[in-house]
């Protein structure tokens, strides 16, 4: 993605950044050019504080509409694709006002543990989860070792919302 | 600690091997031909695989009794004091039948992260929270910063018993 | 940086992409199209491999003339600004047919190691090295910490040129 | 290894601690009180800071025969074993008196980096290099990916007498 393909984003509602365009500043700043919600994602080794600082290339430009996202840090443990790293859920809610949405899809890569992660991270006070879903992961074009089918996903929710009555 | 100082062991239930001792493999054969229950805590840098490696030193000397603890990995992140992979409550499950224990003092370094750390550990499924607790944290002789008071405590507990009711 | 500036680079003759644009796969294939020589920066957190495949995405377009560069990688030791892996020479020579340029100015962020580390670079094989210099560094409006004046690069050179002509 | 071996050791001339027991205080307590040269090896997620802080209890208790080790420390880059942190070097002569020696054969575990590495290590200033060999690498017992004949061995040492009479 880059600024160019702006206008294909008319009719959506959030645009994400994914990890890799973290600190691809030349579009932080178009996109702070929208009214677009911006849905951004720590990259593989950005601290949080650079991540606030890329919110900053946003909102320096006039939008304010930010979501942070943590998706898991790359680390020496490779039995998970990725590390999560739900402590940033903490540092995130006392380092700035912005919501804080947690990825478990892609932080572990696995659909097995998407739930149980899903779970702690809305029980740390996550202000929002993001789970990959397909119909027929096995068929999935791509990400589908970590995605869940329709019904896990129902399941997920069920249990989510049981942890959010309560804390 | 070293093996010779078993003997001063005599009358404790459980027996701790920190962090910097994972791979002391001499250290975990002695304890191995104890009958003390043994916590065995995750090296800074050692792998799921690596912590059930070292569980092996313990278990293949005769005693079955070890519980395994994650108490964060280092990573770039310095923020927090290290990085709490809660992963690993999903992996450790998944590879071996042995109860898993998080530990989100000495992960975070910081007392106003215990809270919402043992809260997810409890929702991913954490068989036990190993808390620093001190009366007067601020005079602590060490790890003052990571140390919630007995009031605060309470209050952690009674949240993990909600979480744990409902999961 | 990003696609719509290269108009500004006609006439220079190597087009360098950042660290973290390494994964900016827009970008990437814009340089591809181009007849441009390309530093391509290995990223803070990118293996080997990702950055071999980067490069692919700039020769697939028919550009093939690509030179790596290593920078240093982000790790937990914080003393260095990044951690110069110089075994990259070695594996990125095993891997491919592309030079392999070396930057020990902001792998270490600090002048005084650019010397040894830039021996070092040389010694194991290096194409290149990349040294970042300024006539006044305590003057300098980013990076002076990191660059050398103009005397201490001709010491370098010398140093460089002298292991050159042994190995 | 641990204390209760060291009789063991009566008859030779250097000790080495290993990179897993760079931070068993205890061991290095009563290596302090030997008159052994100790090597002690850096960790595999250990800070230079932390290595000599562990060359301080050797030290504390009357042993001033310490050599530093750089062996590699643990990444997220898996393609070579470790990742051989040479600004170790710079930083160790920088912040201390004792000697620093580098050992490629464990950083990178690949018998064909270990000229190359040992190279740079010279060049970059190490005090000695530590080279696995093996005259049947083929059928050693242990290490052997990363093990050299005795005839790359001497080829790698005159390598590294020609780069150090330049340097």
């Amino acid at each position: 993605m880059n600024a160019n393909h702006l206008p294909l984003f008319e009719d959506v509602d959030v645009i994400q950044v994914g990890a890799r365009n973290m600190q691809n500043f030349e579009l932080l700043k178009e996109l702070g050019k929208t009214k677009k919600t911006i849905l951004l994602k720590r990259g593989l080794a950005n601290t949080f504080k650079e991540l606030l600082m890329s919110a900053e290339y946003i909102m320096s430009e006039g939008n304010e509409n930010v979501i942070l996202c943590e998706r898991g840090i790359r680390t020496f443990e490779t039995y998970t694709r990725n590390t999560l790293d739900l402590s940033a859920v903490c540092a995130l809610h006392e380092l700035t006002h912005l919501p804080v949405v947690v990825d478990p899809s892609h932080a572990t890569g696995r659909a097995d543990y998407v739930k149980p992660m899903a779970m702690a991270a809305t029980a740390c006070g996550a202000d929002g989860i993001m789970i990959e879903v397909h119909n027929n992961p096995a068929k999935a074009l791509c990400d589908g070792a970590q995605s869940v089918t329709p019904d896990q996903f129902d399941d997920i929710m069920s249990r989510i919302k049981t942890i959010r009555e309560v804390i």
